[in-house]
């Protein structure tokens, strides 16, 4: 698992990078100009196309096999192989790609800047699951609404989640269709139909599902670990003025559905083992998980120190040659339940989990101001815009505005990697 | 079309068939022991073998590709071919099987009796919607939680729906095992976790998808009838003592998502014209709907008029030789909104919807006792058990039960067709 600050690669611009050194290796699908998409390894500022290298006759045993799952230009054969072939595939690209390689000029031709290359879905995403996990996201929506009792009695008993939609569900760089649809204006009883006028984003993780489970079984939440292939950041963009109007009382639908952001980057499981921590202890007279919910181990390092970061940067800034703005400073310790918590919770009732299936976190805002992971938390539903070294404010999205959610991993004695980057530019309504 | 009743076919049982007379020709996936799954079409009580048929020579032209369309065992690229592909096909099969057909001996070898076959699902279902648009079940629902105001404000503009979970549904047949979940039980303040003590069925209509949309782009209201393949029975098997507990504020997931049902046989769109109806008038002082979701065409012929049947089967009324005991017979004619009215919803944001994908209409109640379509209407959440002639009495389903779900189209000189059964058994919890 080498994941030690000093281990170096040979490709020299890997080393410090701030996404992707050595010790990340994250995994996706890419494509150069007239070529299929195929599995590649981001290394720097470079893709290792694990095709050719297969092709080089560099990969033998399992790691040849777990090579081989990855060809047709999604993951999903390859998550389904499980953590052992993630493992071993790993040990061999350390090899292949750290100081001393005796490959190096056969592995040469087989990477490409990135900057040539076209990132697409890691997987096919069979389906989509929206939680609900950050718990001050879930206070400052609900203080909205309900001042003096802002989380529901279920939230701290319940890892909350919906259903969300695959099939809209976009690699990062793809633009944001402002969407159109129903919305009940202040003081009005009956609805307009028109652009969404308070478009938003959401800060989350996203949650690769590795091995599945079959209908009618469940994931006992200490082998839920098991089931994870890696990690993304996701952007749940939100028309907050059609969920409003549309999500009683089913929840929300075409609020949500018009498309969701991902990084296109899988950062597996293993890369972020040194950055597991402790599930933070719940507030005094919270209640204790209940017992399917809860393993020691999972306590103890279920969780993830990771900051995240959600950038602004309008038409004019970019035309004014202006830094993005900083929305959002957060961790992904607000998440008041782990992830195996998520996947035990939803296959106890028998839920068929498949490989490539994704989840959301739900919005991971801290719970200072800084961290809120949306415009509605930050603006208090509009009434507080922001302003922006341009001289503009906003409330919500406007037209051109691109939002860009970074994460970064950061422990003592080993090398910080990142998740590269999460990127949506709001184009105007058809 | 050729619906006439006086139409026959030359596979005599096909004759006034209860289901799958000539005039229905539903199409399905199906495999005979140690087969690959494949595309079949249902005539009286035999399948028709459509990639033997292919073999043979006897499709060829746009028939010959529709055909080669379904090869591989599921009929999305079937689908995606739309409505023209549908209707070539629907016409030879006309030719082949009705009276007359110059090639029965031929046809004679690739019929299998249908009770020699297994049924798959007919499609890889990409995503699942499903939509609340039975007013009565939404009011008998409501009245529940809120006697004086059952409907929500929305209700009536907005064809509510919301994501289900693609990777449980299965076809008919398939057993149904009793979830454990999370419940709050009455009086107390703290959730238990256990077998659902409460577990019920929806009726619902199941639709089809045939082509989809781009992202981005929407589906105008009078071209929607165009995007729609055919159509099935649902079983939206719900948990309702976990949805009590789980729903808010993201609407329902673990009490869902155990296990949904269909019946395997699309109807086609064109199979179910001359059952098609004029959209019931709203009642006095209904807001007309939005702009977006009003057609005149669609009014005057967008809805349908099918009915529809639940039958219970226990198992000691199986060992008792007892029929089927009637829990519903409700009639589509209770949708608020139309299946065109829900496509132009659901892709009025730029959602992209994709062949395969399934929604469900919500329950189709009636308004009179004897009509709604779960036992949670039926019972008023298990105040009023229904009892059945082997002496038993069921406020929800028990484990050893049979859901039987069954449609029917009659009109006035066209043959009369059905949908064939939805069946799903209660089996213990693990």
């Amino acid at each position: 698992m080498n994941h030690t600050a000093i281990a170096r690669s040979w490709v020299e611009h890997a080393n410090g990078h701030r996404d992707f050194p050595l010790q990340n290796l994250p995994l996706g699908i890419f494509s150069r100009p007239g070529q299929a998409p195929r599995c590649g390894v981001a290394i720097g500022d470079a893709i290792l196309d694990l095709e050719a290298v297969l092709a080089a006759g560099l990969f033998d045993g399992a790691a040849k096999a777990a090579v081989e799952a990855t060809v047709g230009g999604a993951l999903n054969a390859f998550f389904a192989l499980g953590r052992t072939a993630r493992v071993t595939l790993r040990e061999r690209l350390l090899a292949l790609l750290g100081e001393g390689s005796e490959h190096q000029d056969a592995l040469k031709a087989a990477l490409y800047p990135a900057s040539e290359c076209q990132l697409h879905l890691p997987a096919r995403i069979g389906d989509y699951t929206d939680f609900y996990v950050g718990i001050e996201h879930a206070k400052n929506v609900g203080k909205l609404f309900r001042p003096d009792n802002p989380l529901l009695p279920n939230y701290k008993y319940v890892p909350i989640g919906y259903h969300g939609r695959a099939s809209t569900i976009r690699p990062s760089g793809t633009d944001v269709r402002r969407p159109k649809g129903q919305t009940l204006p202040a003081g009005q009883t009956e609805p307009s139909f028109g652009p969404c006028a308070r478009l938003d984003y959401e800060l989350e993780l996203g949650i690769w599902i590795g091995q599945g489970n079959e209908m009618g079984q469940s994931i006992a939440v200490g082998d839920a670990a098991e089931h994870v292939a890696g990690y993304c950041l996701l952007n749940d963009w939100s028309a907050r003025d059609i969920q409003a109007w549309e999500y009683q009382p089913l929840g929300p639908f075409l609020s949500k559905s018009f498309i969701t952001s991902v990084s296109p980057w899988v950062v597996t499981a293993e890369a972020l083992e040194p950055f597991r921590c402790a599930q933070p202890a719940r507030p005094e007279g919270d209640p204790q998980p209940l017992s399917y919910l809860l393993d020691k181990r999972d306590q103890a390092g279920g969780a993830f120190d990771i900051e995240l970061e959600v950038l602004l940067l309008t038409a004019r800034m970019r035309e004014q040659n202006l830094p993005a703005h900083r929305l959002t400073l957060s961790n992904t310790r607000s998440m008041y339940w782990t992830v195996a918590q998520m996947v035990a919770h939803h296959s106890v009732n028998g839920c068929q989990l498949q490989p490539g299936d994704l989840f959301g976190s739900g919005t991971l805002s801290g719970a200072a101001a800084g961290s809120f992971g949306s415009l509605l938390e930050i603006t208090e539903g509009g009434k507080h815009p922001v302003q922006l070294a341009s001289g503009e404010v906003r409330k919500f999205l406007e037209d051109g505005d691109e939002i860009i959610l970074r994460a970064r991993c950061v422990s003592d004695g080993v090398a910080s990697i990142g998740f590269g980057e999460c990127r949506g530019t709001i184009v105007a309504a058809n």
